[in-house]
């Protein structure tokens, strides 16, 4: 493996890490908070380590593979999250360092768990650091240095595919940077609008702002201990919508500006994500419906909810603790489903559903008709065997490491409705549980908490780079 | 599809059934009781459809496709279990014809799920029957009516195929008819053997038979309010063993009797089997130890429990209940598992697991190699890809399966842990559930119950044959 080109790397994303924590600086500052120290030595930490690493390892070459970016990929997130976790421990608001990791890597992988039981008791800078990790999380650490930072490399394309969520990454233009670029702008402008579409409903510019960046980045971090259920109906609703919007394959946005309408209008996973969408806004409805006082109310609450889920944000109008059997089945179902492919949103993504759906059916005509030869067909398109092969193996590792965290949860003495919908919650980078767990993650052991941080980042980077890039064999000289 | 072959096979499994019914019958009139009538008016209805079937659809040619096994798969199961519960509604100690359905479903399937409340009070002829459908479904309805039944077809192993669990079906002899015999052959002396030790113990004769019954089928129903927890240590080892013996693949016994001991060896599946029960017994004889008095104890209910569950049988020693939560988890994954492809249990089956396993351990070396050419291995063996690509869509369909039984079954008002083990128990063929269906299922409505039969059959005809026997265009004719 290039070593010195991984920690090269590392150490530019340390210097941007650095470069990120100034503006919750900014922010302790403005409001004259004690944080701020804990920021600027942080960002101190960050400097030092990343200039080290930048100097006393100059690659050679820079060419990358995908051993390489694995191993990029995986370091770079947990020295994101491991550095990103000594501001809270050194201003005292989190004094276990264990606990702050576990925020900061369920900041940074969008989960939106937390394990604070009394968020408003948070100074500003810290509120601002813990949703800001949601909105540079949501589009991808690595994706955010690569659009930033000179040309690291003439292959970052392994990098992307590496961190961007979905069976496929999508190249939008030839160079990986250029399309990185165009997903920020989109990004950021949809984010710049939503938080114009808050503040004229009347919430204050600081909410705001970190309200649009839980939403932007699917993360769901609220900063009220009731979380959005405070808010006007209108308020809701602009955050509900744009959950929707941000669970969205963010190529067809890139689609819509360059005016390809036809091909957005051909997605299947499109589609599929409306039609599961509306179908259990539908069911839940009708479940809850005797809960509330009118259909109004009724269908808001369905709808935040289901939005906040399938989107993996997790934000809350309602406790769903309180909810049905059958609303809390399908809240656990769509934690799995997540959103689109290409989204900020967590989850098995919708494309993979479909595929694997499409796979079953296939399977069922190929025993009725062994010698037909039959095709996965994916908006309108052939899905080349190799893709389909691949998700179908996805999904059994998925499996696989979700039945592994159960397992290990299982240590605690909750009931399986808690420590299920824990993980699921943490592994799908949802955030809210059900039970024990269901207003927060306070009550788990310190063994639980980093187990479930592990889960976030697996899910987070969709297991394969993480399991690849922690294997020391990679680290092998070729 | 050829009409007539299927009707003119379903009318032969009526009369097979109406032989089979005989024998309850002739315990009923043992025991002088009043439920011998319910039996003779059965075997009456069974004998007439019979005939009428086989009379009225002389086939013209005997060829049978895939279509047509999957039909006679599906209607053949369906009739059996409806006619089944017959003499439970006519002697009216079952009085719903629905609970009737399920506890006969239950039966054929091997689940030993029970919507019964006080078991002792039921007639011995009915207690025979429950247990001897658990014993003809277990090595499967149709391979017994092909072993004994004149030559139905020359391509009957496309029932085999559909009948039997696992993913590949292993043809011993060339005729499948001839394997089918050797399979039952097996079958029948290792139940004898069975019945001899269990007297050997000092259980009376006919709970002898009626528990060799439930083991051999890994079926789990028990004659005693308490199962099994009521007998001697040596009574319970002697289940706990038989139930693992039933759970290894039936090719390796015919193996052993030609004498090819290397082969045996070389079994991925078995040593994967051993493998995992020992892990399992480990971890749960540490988890519960401080809830028993010694060793021998907890070494015994954890073995025993293992072995019910990995079986898919269902008998019970203790009450999984107030076992602690890890050991509750274990079981659960345990019924996932299920057992060895080839056997009587039920599950996803060992085999399947273990080539996910593989497949998905080839995928992380495929991304970091992507030009080798990578082969899954079982048995010293390659797979064909074509068997590895239909492991995977089938455990993706096992799980759509499972999540759509779940989510209908949370109409219902109880916990996630009832209502979710209750959805692997019947669907994983295994028998008992946590939470208010503990100890049975008469907690559920009509409506669940006809789920958890369908659940059943689903499990144990392996999902596929099922869909698309019930499927009205494969009566198309060609």
């Amino acid at each position: 493996m290039n070593r010195r080109m991984v920690l090269n790397t590392l150490g530019h994303i340390a210097i941007a890490e650095a470069a990120l924590l100034s503006l919750p600086m900014i922010v302790s500052f403005i409001y004259k908070e004690a944080c701020a120290w804990a920021f600027l030595i942080t960002i101190g930490i960050c400097l030092g380590v990343g200039f080290l690493l930048k100097f006393t390892s100059r690659p050679g070459t820079k060419v990358i593979y995908a051993k390489e970016s694995f191993a990029i990929v995986t370091y770079a997130w947990l020295m994101m999250a491991g550095f990103g976790a000594l501001p809270f421990v050194i201003s005292g608001e989190i004094p276990s360092y264990i606990d702050a990791f576990f925020e900061t890597v369920s900041g940074f992988t969008t989960t939106g768990a937390s394990i604070l039981t009394d968020v408003e008791a948070m100074s500003h800078g810290l509120l601002f650091w813990r949703s800001f990790t949601h909105w540079i999380g949501g589009m991808g650490v690595l994706v955010f240095v690569m659009a930033l930072i000179p040309n690291i490399s003439d292959r970052s394309i392994h990098i992307m595919r590496a961190e961007m969520p979905g069976p496929e990454v999508g190249k939008l233009l030839p160079k990986a940077r250029d399309t990185a670029k165009i997903l920020y702008l989109i990004y950021i402008v949809l984010t710049a609008v939503m938080i114009v579409l808050l503040l004229a409903g009347g919430m204050p510019l600081f909410e705001s702002i970190l309200h649009a960046f839980g939403t932007a980045g699917t993360g769901g971090f609220g900063i009220k201990n009731d979380s959005i259920a405070g808010y006007s109906p209108y308020l809701q609703w602009v955050i509900a919508i744009f959950m929707l919007i941000f669970t969205v394959n963010f190529n067809l946005y890139y689609l819509i500006l360059i005016r390809k309408f036809k091909t957005v209008l051909k997605s299947t996973e499109l589609w599929s994500f409306i039609g599961i969408v509306v179908v259990c806004v539908a069911i839940i409805c009708t479940n809850i419906y005797s809960m509330y006082n009118n259909f109004a109310e009724t269908f808001r609450a369905s709808t935040f909810q289901v939005a906040s889920i399938i989107s993996t944000s997790g934000f809350a109008t309602a406790n769903l603790n309180d909810w049905p059997s059958l609303s809390k089945a399908i809240i656990m179902l769509l934690m799995v489903f997540g959103g689109c492919a290409g989204s900020t949103a967590g989850g098995l993504k919708i494309s993979r559903a479909v595929m694997l759906v499409k796979s079953v059916f296939r399977e069922l005509k190929k025993l009725l008709h062994p010698r037909c030869v039959k095709v996965v067909k994916m908006d309108g398109k052939t899905v080349d065997e190799q893709v389909v092969g691949s998700v179908n193996t996805y999904f059994a590792i998925y499996m696989m490491c979700m039945i592994v965290i159960f397992i290990l949860l299982s240590l605690e003495p909750f009931s399986v409705e808690t420590n299920l919908s824990a993980t699921l919650s943490c592994f799908n980078n949802v955030g809210p549980a059900f039970g024990s767990a269901a207003s927060n993650f306070s009550c788990y052991s310190d063994f639980s908490t980093l187990l479930l941080s592990l889960a976030m980042l697996l899910g987070r980077l969709e297991i394969f780079p993480l399991i690849l890039g922690l294997n020391p064999l990679i680290w092998r000289k070729r």
